[in-house]
């Protein structure tokens, strides 16, 4: 079996308060054993979470917006570069087994939008998306965690579930 | 001066009520002389905003996700076949001048998302975004339409903007 | 049915003698009442051949690599922002029903590549391609012109042949 | 330092003899430490390398065209679903630090294309392209190898150049 892809959502622009949220949430991850995928810029959500699995020793993924790694986190192992812009939101989402959303803006809201679409499991930590989400809540494809650790304590039961079904 | 283009988002499933508004929707935009650009399907929204516009002879581009015409509203005069599935959302809100976005789910959504973050005017046709999109209707990014008749006249007038803007 | 789209391709810097051949062949494809596709850029045979369409009466599409119009061509209609860089190439081809490649660089040759391996005819206007394509000239997938009227003779048989297919 | 990301291009259908050529690449890939890309499908020289790299105990990432994993070699450690179709061709060479090709078709030449285009060193294994490509071999961007040792040979003195030009 393949070690499971946890995307990390969120801003490019973190206050101090989510900078440690996301970090602390990198490091979580790493701790599982589980690779951390986010959108590899040294920016915001992104360098916090990279930052917090790396030195946790776990491995890191960046799928960059850009053509070269120039403006990368110095935390990823591995920096995918795709040249495309924002498209690569959608690269983000479809490879992750599940996809954690750390408070951000319309970038995060579109990982968030394609997300479910693919009929992901999408946790919102300490996200509030509105009203207008309630619907995938009722179905439990949208799961809201309070702390990096209830976050992860959802993902392990999200993936032990995806597990059996790769089984069956 | 470039016609204007103005894009149509909402479902690829469309309630009767909603095929007719975006079908009004696409009629109204051709007699004002714009170009109507959509994501190209022969479904929901996109069927029926390219139906009004073709039949009151306006010019409808579609972006498809696919890489032929095959699943293609017969309606279109230009059938773009991108062959990058659901990343296409990008494209439809960048090459838009004002981006009308009519009742639909997460494609929607996402597409709301990238044209508000690349700065485009989105006018909701008869769309209730949610409380968490209230900070960009009061930048007047986002503004609220009830009919066919009045998204056309908001959209009038950011088309106005904009040509003064260039011509500066 | 919709008019025929002609993708010209071609390199973004272009001698004197090639911008009047790209010239010259955006406006036959004008004459014919076809659409020209290209890369939308205000270089090279982009800009060659879009001017010649344009000055003649046709419909120009750009499809740019770009996030805005501003490095566009003043003579499209019409321009397709999609901020997905140079993988926008699969879309310009798959976008064509004939692909005519004039002279160019290596982004010309991934077009080319690309458009056969989707099974699309390529003409070669005064564009050698080397030896190892003799295979694609053999099918008759691939096609010498040696000059735009020659291309655009092809074109308009290899349409024909589409049509015919279409109406079985 | 991060470690080398080779990637492995070639045809998806492969003869006996180039899956060998493929599976010995990916083996001696692994043994030198680096990373080995590929474009993730189980098929041809994808499936080949992508076997040879991770029997040998090397890291795989596999670039999917698709949404999903579902047609994916079972040796990657890691797979990127793009859902992009082949417009990841481009995302393949952007990731890479050095692009060897081994013997393909038009998707191949496109990933050589697109390589050459953005300036990364290729190498030729047992692929000619023909000769339009000499002036890449004049420059030394493109090198000819007639062995996977020798490919790895001229991959590692690429990579102590890119390392040498890092450290300035």
């Amino acid at each position: 079996m393949r070690k499971p892809i946890i995307g990390v959502m969120g801003g490019s622009k973190a206050s101090a308060d989510v900078y440690e949220l996301a970090r602390e949430l990198g490091e979580r991850i790493a701790q599982q054993g589980w690779i951390l995928l986010n959108g590899g810029r040294n920016a915001g959500v992104m360098a916090a979470s990279a930052e917090g699995a790396h030195l946790a020793g776990g491995a890191v993924i960046g799928i960059l917006p850009d053509k070269t790694a120039r403006r990368s986190s110095p935390h990823l192992d591995i920096a995918i570069c795709t040249g495309i812009g924002e498209a690569r939101n959608v690269i983000n989402v479809l490879s992750s087994d599940v996809v954690i959303a750390c408070p951000g803006k319309l970038g995060t809201r579109s990982e968030v939008d394609f997300a479910l679409h693919y009929k992901k499991t999408v946790i919102a930590l300490q996200f509030d998306l509105g009203e207008s989400y309630d619907v995938y809540k009722r179905r439990l494809q949208l799961l809201d965690a309070e702390s990096p650790r209830e976050a992860v304590e959802l993902t392990a039961a999200v993936i032990a579930e995806l597990e059996d079904l790769d089984s069956k």
